[in-house]
């Protein structure tokens, strides 16, 4: 049976899952669902507990959480398809690739996703953006990208290798890119950052994603 | 060579390490800092290039970010010093343990911290705490544990059987409970959550954490 992922077309999360099953080389369904939907009592009971998106339905198997979902992927199908490898076998290597895919979790998605609220779902929502959280993300946002400056000296990928980490950063700095904030990724004075993004965002399966999957 | 850990004695993130190591049978050995030591840019450096705790040293292998750490711990030492399963092998079984890891880090573990501030932290800063902010964070503690009660029905355990998501849980529930939000946890409104609570901090290697390392 195909591979099954409830989820919204343009969501992050759900964006996150598919860059992962094209790395793979994985065929899948895509069970497009609306905000509204995702907050009844039937989608609560059966699909995610607290409202969300996405959903992985293999086999009558069903899992939510976007990391976790990535992570099961990986561990059942990695080297079936092609040999991308996105979590290495060797202990170390597999730890920096968590590592890194803490970082995402903990530093770099919470202020992205304060900008995407603003100047993304606010248009979605109707309402406008507020100034004072959109510079106070791109405040913070900038911090981080300066860390990541350090950390990518001398490396073309977070861990030196691609991995599951890299691929989990595109959702988010793809919408900040089309929303005008081209300069927080492609900048002179962060030029191992402006290597990086280059790298994990120029990858086919990403570009894949990111032209398939449109929020509006 | 012993493991280290550099971490602050009461911090929640730390005891998530020990709570592991200890279930694992591990020895180790603690490497206690303050707060001004991870702000600086030796610290930054050499250990966390976010200016946190807790970081590993493992045979000169370092590694930070306290989920990403007990993973490692997980796939290098379980079963070596005793039959504790903390991820199974099993590709489905673990995949729900990684997604009750990200129910922790995405929903729980928000809320909790945001309480912590305020009536622990608070104290250590010579803050008072905000009633607003404690009455919202309660509130959304309530919330979070009343899906809980639901994912807990007929469980022990949130896969069912013990594992690191249940053992990631205890630090922050520790910290409310002991500073008079004992009724989040032992709630005759919420017996399936009471039951699970019993269960993984009236372990052993819990026990020992939570008195071994105090906060002031
Ligand atoms: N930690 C979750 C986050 C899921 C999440 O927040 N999904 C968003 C779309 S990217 C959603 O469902 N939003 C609807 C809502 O929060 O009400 C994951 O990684 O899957
Ligand atoms: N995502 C990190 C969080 C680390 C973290 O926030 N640690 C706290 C102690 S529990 C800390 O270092 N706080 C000091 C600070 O944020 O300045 C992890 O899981 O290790």
């Amino acid at each position: 049976m195909t591979i099954q992922i409830i989820g919204f077309s343009g969501s992050t999360c759900t964006q996150k899952v598919f860059n992962v099953l094209e790395e793979l080389g994985l065929s899948y369904e895509f069970i497009k669902v609306k905000y509204q939907d995702i907050k009844t009592p039937e989608y609560l009971a059966t699909n995610h507990p607290f409202g969300k998106v996405p959903v992985l339905i293999d086999d009558g198997f069903k899992l939510y959480e976007s990391r976790a979902i990535a992570r099961y992927l990986i561990n059942k199908y990695q080297g079936t398809k092609n040999s991308i490898v996105l979590i290495p076998s060797d202990v170390q290597k597999a730890a920096l690739v968590e590592q890194f895919i803490s970082v995402e979790t903990s530093y770099y998605t919470g202020p992205l996703h304060k900008l995407f609220e603003q100047v993304v779902l606010s248009k979605y929502f109707e309402k406008t953006a507020d100034p004072v959280i959109v510079k106070d993300a791109l405040e913070e946002i900038n911090k981080v990208l300066d860390v990541y400056e350090k950390l990518l000296e001398d490396k073309d990928y977070l861990t030196g290798e691609f991995s599951l980490a890299d691929a989990l950063h595109c959702p988010y700095g793809n919408y900040a890119i089309k929303n005008g904030y081209d300069d927080l990724y492609n900048n002179p004075k962060r030029p191992n950052v402006t290597r990086w993004w280059k790298n994990i965002t120029e990858r086919e399966c990403w570009k894949k994603v990111a032209s398939t999957y449109e929020l509006f």
